[in-house]
C-alpha cells in the first residue's frame, strides 16, 4: 500500500463511519425525542442491523490492513492522522474482543433498554426496568472484562468516560470534597433559609421555550446548526458532524427555572462541540475528547457563568418579559439567592451547586459495587433510599424521584457519573485562568459569552479530540496541576455570598 | 445454492433494506420536522454515503447472483417470495442501469434541493430554487433514458407512481373529468354563494393540535405506532416497517381546517400502511403498493368521509370544545357547506373536491412538457401562473402561492400528482361497494371509523404491495371496470346538495 493512498483511505474510512454514526444518533435522538411510544422494538432491529454494519467494517480487514499499516508508518503521518489512527485502533480493538453477536445484543438492549426506563419512570416501576438494567450491568461487566481482563471492570469503564480517571483518583477526589461539603452544608443549613418561591408558579411550556431560544442565541449557539427539542431527560448529541447539534430539555410548568439550566448546561455541551475545528470534520476528532472535559464545559456554563449574579442581573429584565407579571414583587437579588439556595434534595439535575457532588457520590458508590458484583440490580433501589438518607438526609418517596430519575444506567452509561463532578472541578480551575484575561462579570452583566467562548474555544474547543483530556488540563491550565480545591473555594465563595456567612 | 438457504437470505437481504430504508427515511423526515435550517449540507453528506452503501449492497454480485437464483426457481416459491423477488430485481435492474456517482449525487441533491424549496417558499424566489430544479428535472428525465431508452420519459414515471398509467391513460382520464367538472363549476358559480366564515378566525396551534390527534384517534390510528409532526409541506413515511409511521401536518392559525384535512389525509396514508398484513413486516412488501392506490385511501378518507354530512354533524360538538365560543352563531350544516364550498383558488392542498384535480391537470400538463423537453424550468413560473387563469381563472399573486407551493418537485417526485386524480376517483369507486355491507353514513354519525377500516383492510390494507395496483383495484371492484364516472357522480352529488342545484 502507498502512504498516499492509505492516508486518503484514513478520510475515507472515518466519512463513511460518520454517516453510520448520523444514522444510528438520530435513531437514539428520534427514540428520545420525537418517535411513537410503540416503535422501540422496531428501532431496535434496524439499530441491530446498522451495528452490525459498522461492527464488519471496523474490524473487516480492509480497515484493520489500512490502520495497522498507518500505525508502522506513523513516522509519515502528521500529529491529526497520529491521533486518528490511535482512536479507530483503540475503538477496534475493544471490538474485536467482543463477540459481534453479544455487540450487536448490546446495542439493541440499549434501545429498548431506554425505552423501558421511560415507562418504568413515568409509573414509578422499578420491577419493570429492572430486568432490562440487570442485562445491561452483566453485559457491562462482561465487557469490561473481554477488553481488559486484567482490570477491574469499573476502573475500565471510568477511564472510557475520563481517560486517567480510576477507582484511586475518584476516591481521592471525592474524599476532598466531601471532607469541605460536608461542614459546608451544615453551615448554610444553620443559617436562616432562602426562599426559592419566585421560581415557582405557572410558567407555561410556550413561554419557557422562548426563554430556552432567547438563551441559546444568548451564549452564542449557531441556530442555524443547533436544534432544541423535548425529551424526558435532556441531552446533547452530535449528528454525523458537530454541523448538526441537537440539544433537549424537559419543561416543567411549576418551575421555570429547572428548563433554563438545562439548557444552558446541554447549551455548554453544543458550544464544546461546534467548536471543533473546522479541519477536523466527518473524522473522528471532531467534537468533544471525553466526558469529563464536556461537563466542564456545560457545568461552567450552568453554574459558574448562568448562576453567578452579573448573569441574573442581566438575565432579570428578560424573566420579567418573558412572564409578564409572575415577577412581580421580586427582585434580581431574590432569583440570584433562590437559583442558589443549598438544600438537601431528591434530583440530581435541579440540585443546587453545593449538594450536586453528594448525588454524584451515591451513584459512584452505587457503581462501583454493581460492578464488583458486591450490590444486585434487585438490591439498587434499596440502597439508593439508604444512601439518600445517609447522605443527603432526604426520604426518597418513590423510585420516579429515586433510582429511575436518571437515564443514563439505561443506555449503559455506567462509569459516566464521576465525569459529572470532575467537569464542575476542571471547570472552577479553568475560570481562574481564564480571568486573568477575561473580564466574566462585565461580560455577563452584558449578557456577552463572546469573550469566555473565545478563551474556551482557544484553550478547548478547537482541539475537538485531537488532544487527550490530560493534555487539554495542561493547556488551560497553564502547565498547573488539577485540583478540586479551586472548586470548593469557589463555592465556599458562593455560599458566604448567599448565606452571609 | 440450496433453495431453502436462498429463501433464507431473501428475508434477511430485505430485513438489511429496512434498516438502510429506516435510516435514510429518518434522515429525510428529520430534515422535514425538526433538523436546524443549516444542516441540509451535512445531511446530504450522510445521505450520500448510505445511498451508496444500498447501491453496493443492491447491485453487489451477491444479491443479483441470489434474485437470479430465485428467479430461476419461482416454482419452488411461495406468491410473497415471487413477488418480492419480482420487485427487488426491478428495483435492482433500474439502478444498474444509473451510473453510481450519478445515483449517489441525485440522492444528495434531492436533499439540498428539499431545503432549498423550504427558504425560497418562504421569500417566495423562484430564482434560488430554479437552478436545483433544474438538475432535478434533468437527472429525472437522464433516469428515464438509462432505465428505459425506447420509452417516453413521462411515460416512464408515471408508470411508477401507478403501475399501469400512461400519457395516453391520463389524457383520456383527465379529458372525462375535465368534460364533467367545467360545467359543473360553472354551475355552481351561478348559484348564491356559499360562506366559509366558520373555518376563519384566530385558532392556536394549541388547541389544532388537541383536535389533531382526537382525529388520528377517532380515525382509528394506533397511537403508539403512528406520530404527528409539524412540517412546511404535510406528508406521510414509513420507518423501516409498518411498526413506525409518521404523519405530518402544518397548522394555519386563520383557518383550523386545513390542518384538519391534512392530518385525516395523512391519516388515511398511515391506515393503509399500517395495515399490512404482520407477516409482510421487513419485507418489501410492506406498506401500500403504489401512489394511486395510496391516495385512494387518503383521499378516501379526507374527503368521502370526512366531508361528509355525517361525520361533519358529528364534528361539530367536538369543534365547539376545542375552539371555545368561536363556533357560536354557527351550525354543522354551516361547516358542511363550508368544507364543500366550490372555489375556484391557488393552493392544490387547500382546494375545494370539485375544482382539486384541475389543480393535479395543471400539474400534469406542466410535467408533461418538462419531461419532453418543450417547457425549461426557468420558463415554469409564467406557464404556471397562465394556466393557473386558464383552468381556475385566478390571478397567481407570488410564487409562494403559486410554483413553489408543492414540495414534490423538490424531492424529484414528477409524475405523482396524477395518483391523486386516479386515486380520488378510485376511492369513489370503492365506496358503492363498501357500501353493499357497510353502513358508512350510520358510522360516521358516530365516528366510527371501523366498519369502513375493516372493508379496506379486507380488500386492500392487509395485502401491502403483495398485489400490483390492477389486482388491488380488481379485489376492491370485485371485477368492475375502472372508469372516473363514479367519482363525477360523486362529486355531481356533493354540489347539487351543497348548492342545491
Amino acid at each position: 500500500m502507498e502512504l498516499t493512498e492509505a492516508r486518503e483511505k484514513l478520510i475515507s474510512l472515518q466519512e463513511k463511519m460518520s454517516a453510520y454514526s448520523h444514522a444510528l444518533g438520530l435513531l437514539s435522538y428520534d427514540g428520545e425525542t420525537t418517535a411513537p411510544r410503540g416503535t422501540a422494538g422496531n428501532r431496535a432491529h434496524a439499530t441491530g442491523i446498522l451495528t452490525e454494519e459498522v461492527y464488519r467494517l471496523s474490524t473487516g480487514k480492509e480497515t484493520v490492513e489500512l490502520l495497522e499499516f498507518l500505525e508502522e508508518n506513523r513516522d509519515g503521518l502528521d500529529e491529526k492522522e497520529k491521533r486518528m489512527v490511535h482512536l479507530l485502533l483503540k475503538d477496534i480493538r475493544f471490538m474485536q474482543k467482543i463477540p459481534m453477536d453479544e455487540y450487536i445484543e448490546y446495542q439493541k438492549l440499549t434501545v429498548e433498554s431506554q425505552d423501558v426506563w421511560v415507562r418504568a419512570k413515568e409509573t414509578s416501576d422499578f420491577a419493570l426496568f429492572e430486568p432490562y438494567l440487570t442485562k445491561v450491568v452483566d453485559m457491562t461487566r462482561r465487557f469490561a472484562r473481554y477488553a481488559a481482563p486484567d482490570k477491574d471492570a469499573y476502573d475500565y469503564w471510568l477511564n472510557e468516560y475520563e481517560e486517567g480517571a480510576s477507582r484511586e483518583s475518584c476516591d481521592a477526589f471525592f474524599a476532598r470534597l466531601r471532607e469541605r461539603l460536608v461542614p459546608l452544608i451544615r453551615a448554610a443549613g444553620e443559617r436562616p433559609q432562602v426562599s426559592d418561591a419566585c421560581l415557582h408558579g405557572v410558567f407555561p411550556e410556550k413561554q419557557q421555550e422562548e426563554l430556552a431560544l432567547f438563551l441559546m442565541k444568548t451564549m452564542g449557539l449557531d441556530m442555524d446548526h443547533v436544534g432544541l427539542s423535548t425529551t424526558e431527560h435532556p441531552f446533547t448529541t452530535s449528528l454525523g458532524s458537530h454541523l448538526d447539534e441537537r440539544i433537549t430539555t424537559h419543561y416543567h410548568e411549576d418551575d421555570w427555572s429547572s428548563s433554563l439550566f438545562s439548557v444552558i448546561h446541554e447549551g455548554g455541551h453544543a458550544l464544546y462541540d461546534t467548536g471543533s475545528d473546522e479541519e477536523l470534520l466527518y473524522t473522528v476528532l471532531d467534537g468533544g475528547v471525553s466526558m469529563g472535559i464536556h461537563e466542564s464545559q456545560s457545568r461552567f456554563c450552568e453554574n459558574i457563568l448562568a448562576r453567578s449574579k452579573a448573569f441574573i442581573r442581566y438575565l432579570f429584565p428578560k424573566l420579567c418579559e418573558v412572564f409578564p407579571g409572575q415577577m412581580d414583587g421580586y427582585t434580581w437579588e431574590d432569583v440570584y439567592r433562590a437559583v442558589n439556595r443549598v438544600q438537601p434534595s431528591l434530583i440530581r439535575t435541579e440540585a443546587d451547586e453545593v449538594t450536586y457532588s453528594l448525588h454524584i457520590m451515591i451513584r459512584y458508590e452505587l457503581e462501583k459495587r454493581l460492578m464488583d458484583g458486591s450490590l444486585s440490580v434487585h438490591d439498587l433501589p434499596g440502597e439508593w433510599n439508604r444512601m439518600y438518607r445517609e447522605y443527603l438526609g432526604v426520604e426518597v418517596p418513590d423510585d420516579r424521584r429515586g433510582v429511575l430519575q436518571d437515564s443514563h444506567w439505561s443506555f449503559g452509561a455506567i462509569g459516566y457519573f464521576p465525569s459529572y463532578a470532575l467537569g464542575s472541578a476542571y471547570g472552577a480551575q479553568f475560570l481562574s485562568h481564564m480571568k486573568k484575561t477575561v473580564d466574566v462579570d462585565a461580560a455577563l452583566e452584558k449578557g456577552d459569552f463572546a469573550p469566555m467562548n473565545a478563551w474556551n474555544r482557544e484553550h478547548i474547543w478547537r482541539y475537538g479530540s485531537l488532544k487527550t483530556p490530560g493534555e487539554i488540563l495542561e493547556i488551560a491550565l497553564e502547565g498547573e496541576k488539577f485540583t478540586p480545591d479551586e472548586y470548593l473555594d469557589y463555592l465556599e465563595g458562593k455560599v458566604k455570598d448567599v448565606y452571609g456567612l
